[in-house]
């Protein structure tokens, strides 16, 4: 057993500090909301003004979050969709860092010490007009030596504003920091696993339900409710905590199609009444998976698996199921309107864009132009409108989730991200975020 | 940004010390396994001689582990299957502990002041013969304050081996740990629901794939694995190791069933030949799951999903999968003897075990008296001869396991564990384990 200090008050600020990040990270499910809140961590005690985090996958640092206050006019923002990858060499700082497991402290990275082992690559700041001074990077390593990832918080502030180097103090206390990261790190990337273990086993059955399919579903309900809670002026804790449990609970919403017999989900041509009503159970089966639980998540989950066919106007399905404990012989009548739990009808309108801009056996993927106007003739009747009016003003980060996930598909068979139509409407509806954010 | 202490080195010892715990807790992935590890560390650093964790369910306090260096003569010990809960209330020691969030240091359980609020229970030191002397008893609570449990730990000892006091040190420290430890207990219970809900995916489909099974069959593998390894001297690092992954992937065995069409895998006859065919696919469909995954734990699921249908003698399937990344057409030449992995080899015996002593939709539960002489006659044709020795030499953990995990069936359907005949084979191997042990 360590012995106790002697000043106790110090020491206890530390440790309490460090029990409390690892607390505040345990809550978090979601790999997503975990980098989020790693990266707000890092930057708050230095007051770092941008930040990226990149995760070792494959044997390269593959691009994984950001944050940039002066560069991003919205936290809603399509560069944490970003995909691409570095080499782990010296290259880089990021790929030098975790290479070498080294801190690198930069003080002004337009004038570096010539002895110093890395070069700053100015093709950021040449692209975006940023000016990158300061920059603190420093691998994220299990307390076994091996390396998740690394983070790179840039641009440290004074009591002014202005860029500063970072401190010793910073330079001592983020490392240790970074430990505990990797924790929450390596234990979210196990439970996205699982989550996606799940489609794969839902998938054996029904090749439409990818791994890229549900996490599109729960990357674009994850984006429109965070601009939907930005419109009303959610709190930032509840805003924080429901994006977390929507992106994985809405990645769930067709598990109970497990439950439907081969002979309806298989069924190569149109479902006749009969037929259809049967399909529709897969919403309390999948309901029924987490009655079990009293966890928000599985709360959550539960809602959207069994209410993410309900429509606005009372048109859905499958309404009011008395008691999922017993056995379910048929739905009662459809929610319509705010009965319906805000996560199902953000999912609703998430799983059907998904549908309608991806290739089907029996379609091709509909153009960008044609989807918005389904979208926008249906908001009202099938759709929220409060839902409608966020998904369309986050244009540019719904085409970014769909290039970030794709199935592989030959390149001529993708969706155009670059869809004239669209990106009119898009730089429309953009004007109007600005100045609503 | 806690300031740093003026004495660096020892604080660095308390927040090393708390990083180390918590990583150390993050490298496992089963409840069972944190809880052991957990009271394996709560106990060290006060030499303590027994310990008990109860964790909250339904407003209750459930007996969850339990540690007696003095009562428990093999590390493998049907008393972690104890199964019974309290209620949270002052009438307990551990009930108190947990209403009031308090610790609770009692240095003599029988010279106790007379104004303590809580009163010393002795009807185990009188049932066991154990004597209890000081007791240390703390909630586990999350930063957010909530309870998930209690830890409570028996007689500390001096360096000559005596029952003493807990130390003021003891007192401060331990709290501060079982924080740490709420987290990974948190997160072990969320990767519990997730995998049962896998289970509950495939039990929509073959509802005889019920968690009560899959708990059954986790529990008895790791338990013979145990005792395996207790027999082969494995270091206690990687018995605890690998006692961890077996349970989770053992429980996962069959979730390739999912993949089998309805047609075959609710069948209310017999397999034709052409239909067992197909059936023996689920052992590659489920090992497909677990491909994709670089970690230990994915490995052995896949491991154990492949080939628990192999048999010692090679009679078994599907052998040699040469390629599970394409599509299989056919199975290969199955494997024999070692050639099979040790998790597979265990899993076999646990699998069908838990088929023969389960009712059936065609067969009641079947005597223990005829389980053993079967699993006799098939030791070194169906199953590993060792790996019978050791599931024979537990026989006590593995009715106890059978009475933990029930699905909730009327009294007299349950398999008897009083069984005479069983319970004259498992003295006799008693008798053997002790001596060895």
């Amino acid at each position: 057993m360590p012995e106790l200090c002697p000043c106790p008050k110090v020491h206890e600020d530390i440790v309490n500090e460090i029990i409390r990040v690892n607390d505040e990270l345990a809550q978090l499910k979601d790999l997503d909301a975990i980098l989020d809140r790693v990266l707000t961590r890092a930057r708050k005690v230095t007051r770092a003004d941008a930040g990226t985090i990149y995760l070792v996958e494959d044997g390269r640092l593959r691009f994984s979050y950001v944050h940039n206050d002066t560069l991003f006019t919205s936290s809603v923002n399509k560069e944490v969709y970003a995909n691409f990858s570095m080499p782990m060499n010296d290259d880089s700082i990021v790929g030098y860092a975790a290479g070498h497991r080294e801190l690198i402290a930069i003080d002004d990275a337009y004038d570096m010490p010539a002895d110093s082992p890395v070069r700053f690559n100015p093709a950021f700041d040449i692209k975006t007009g940023y000016r990158t001074r300061s920059i603190l990077t420093f691998p994220i390593t299990t307390s076994q030596g091996s390396v998740v990832g690394v983070i790179q918080i840039i641009n440290a502030k004074d009591d002014n504003g202005e860029s500063v180097p970072f401190s010793e103090e910073a330079r001592h206390y983020l490392p240790l920091f970074a430990t505990t990261a990797s924790v929450a790190i390596e234990r979210a990337i196990m439970t996205r696993e699982l989550i996606l273990r799940m489609i794969q086993m839902a998938e054996l059955r029904d090749p439409s339900e990818t791994g890229a399919h549900v996490q599109r579903v729960g990357a674009y309900s994850a984006e429109i409710y965070h601009q939907w809670a930005l419109n009303k002026g959610v709190p930032e804790h509840e805003l924080k905590k429901f994006k977390d449990h929507i992106r994985i609970a809405a990645m769930l919403h067709d598990v109970g199609k497990v439950g439907i017999s081969d002979a309806i989900l298989k069924k190569p041509a149109k479902l006749d009444p009969d037929e259809f009503a049967t399909m529709q159970f897969h919403t309390v089966f999948g309901a029924k998976l987490f009655t079990n639980s009293t966890s928000e998540l599985d709360a959550m989950s539960g809602e959207i698996a069994l209410r993410h066919h309900e429509k606005w106007n009372g048109n859905g399905y499958p309404g009011r199921v008395s008691d999922l404990h017993g056995t379910v012989k048929s739905l009662g009548q459809p929610l319509s309107g705010k009965a319906i739990p805000l996560a199902a009808r953000i999912c609703a309108l998430a799983d059907v864009f998904d549908a309608l801009s991806s290739r089907r056996t029996y379609k091709p993927p509909w153009p960008d132009e044609k989807i918005i106007t389904v979208i926008k003739e249906d908001s009202g009747t099938h759709f929220d409108p409060d839902v409608v009016e966020s998904f369309l003003s986050i244009w540019d980060v719904v085409t970014a989730i769909r290039e970030k996930f794709t199935e592989n598909l030959p390149e001529d068979e993708r969706p155009n991200p670059q869809d004239d139509a669209a990106k009119k409407v898009a730089e429309d509806i953009e004007r109007k975020r600005v100045s609503k954010d």
